[in-house]
Parts: C-alpha cells; structure tokens; sequence
C-alpha cells in the first residue's frame, strides 16, 4: 500500500458549536463546511492544518457510532483517514490478503465525495482506520 | 496562534514489536528510530507519513501515563501534536490569556529536541494536545 499523507482526523465532539471557538480562535484554524451526514447520524464540520483535515464530528442521535464513542471514551480522536494512491480497492485487498479484518468489504462513498473504506481497530491496534482516496 | 502543520500523533501501544508490522508491512511506513525517554516512561517508534510524524508510545512501566490510558481508553490516538510556527511560549501565553487550562506553563524538552507543551484535555474538548517547535 501507498500512503501519501493523513488526509483527516475524525474528532469526536458533544457539540461542533462549543467546540469551533476552541479549533477557530485559539489553534487559529478555519471552519469551511459544515454537512450533515444522515446515515451515518453525524454532523461534520470540516478544518484544514496543513496537508490534512481535521473532521468534528458532532453525533445527531443517540444512536449515532459517535454518541456510543463519547459514551465510552469521551471526546477525543476518533479515527484516522490515510490517504492512498494506488486505489482503495486494491489497498483493501491487500489489507485482507494480509488477514486483517476490514469494516468494509469494498470501497463506499465518504464525505467531500472520497471514496473510502474502514478497517477494524481490532486489527489496528485500536486505531480505528480509514483508508480514502478523491 | 499560527500552526502550519500537524507535526505528530502520540499513539498508545502495548507493545513497539506488535505494532511495527502493521505499520510498516500493511500500511507500507517505515520506522526511522526507537528511542526510549526514561523520565516519561516510554518507548517511542517514529515513523513518517506526509509532513506528520506517528508516534508509537510504549509504556516501559505501570506507572508511566501511557500504560494508564491504554488501561482507561485502550490502545490509540493518545495525543495530536501541531507545529507552532511563532513559538512555543508565545503560543501558551496566548493560550492561557483565554482562559485555558495547560499541563505545561512553559515550553520544555521534548523527543528529537522539539520545544514542546500540552494544552489540558479539559480546555480542548478530550483531545490532549501538544505544541510544538523544532
């Protein structure tokens, strides 16, 4: 597999409204969207530091794999986006020849129109991981 | 604030051994030094992805930080490092004068000589988070 750059971190918040003056107005970041993502049942505001994107991702519902997250662990880095090069389907066939499990079996729609994949932190050493290519 | 980058990710790790193969064989990185800072109680593994350094910190005893938030949180994202670009004190100074917890009142020592402090997890909505300077 090619990795070039972290292309995001997901950053799990309670609320993107008390959490952007933290990201805005003391790191000196710049919010330049904010989207909702229906089934996924999260609200996402998007910050870009260098090569990479920092994702808040605000829970909608209870329900939400966001909300259990807060739950569980609190706030806090919720996963890491590696950007490919040379496809997300062949990195996840590598990734399985390899034997680790994956969240997704083939490549599916993402945020900002990538197309991504997530593999299992139980296979990550608990890093929940996103492989993701535009 | 100016931060120009995101310059590391600390992730906690049983175990350097265990994980290098997952990074370095599936994700294709490659480890350029392990060193050991006694007074924090960890391994550390560096690898580079893009213009970011992964951090993977192994607890060398109970009592060192990282075992215990491996015990609480599990293994993982343990903290995000930026690269300040008009210095570390400057940047805690600003930090502080709105109203900010910090863990480090003023810059200290860190790995491969980097002037470094943390901002409290408390003040940044549960993501520990490091300033950093080369």
């Amino acid at each position: 597999m090619k990795i070039s750059h972290i292309e995001h971190l997901g950053i799990a918040v309670k609320s993107i409204e008390a959490a952007l003056p933290y990201y805005e107005n003391v790191l000196g970041l710049k919010c330049y969207n904010i989207e909702t993502v229906e089934d996924q049942k999260v609200r996402t505001a998007f910050l870009k530091v260098g090569e990479t994107k920092i994702e808040l991702l605000e829970p909608t519902c209870p329900e939400s794999t966001i909300a259990k997250f807060i739950e569980n662990k609190g706030e806090g880095v919720q996963h890491v986006a590696f950007a490919v090069e040379d496809g997300v389907a062949n990195a996840l066939a590598e990734v399985e020849s390899q034997g680790l499990r994956v969240i997704d079996k083939a490549p599916r729609k993402g945020a900002e129109g990538l197309s991504i994949a997530f593999l299992h932190p139980k296979s990550t050493m608990g890093v929940l991981t996103e492989l993701c290519e535009h």
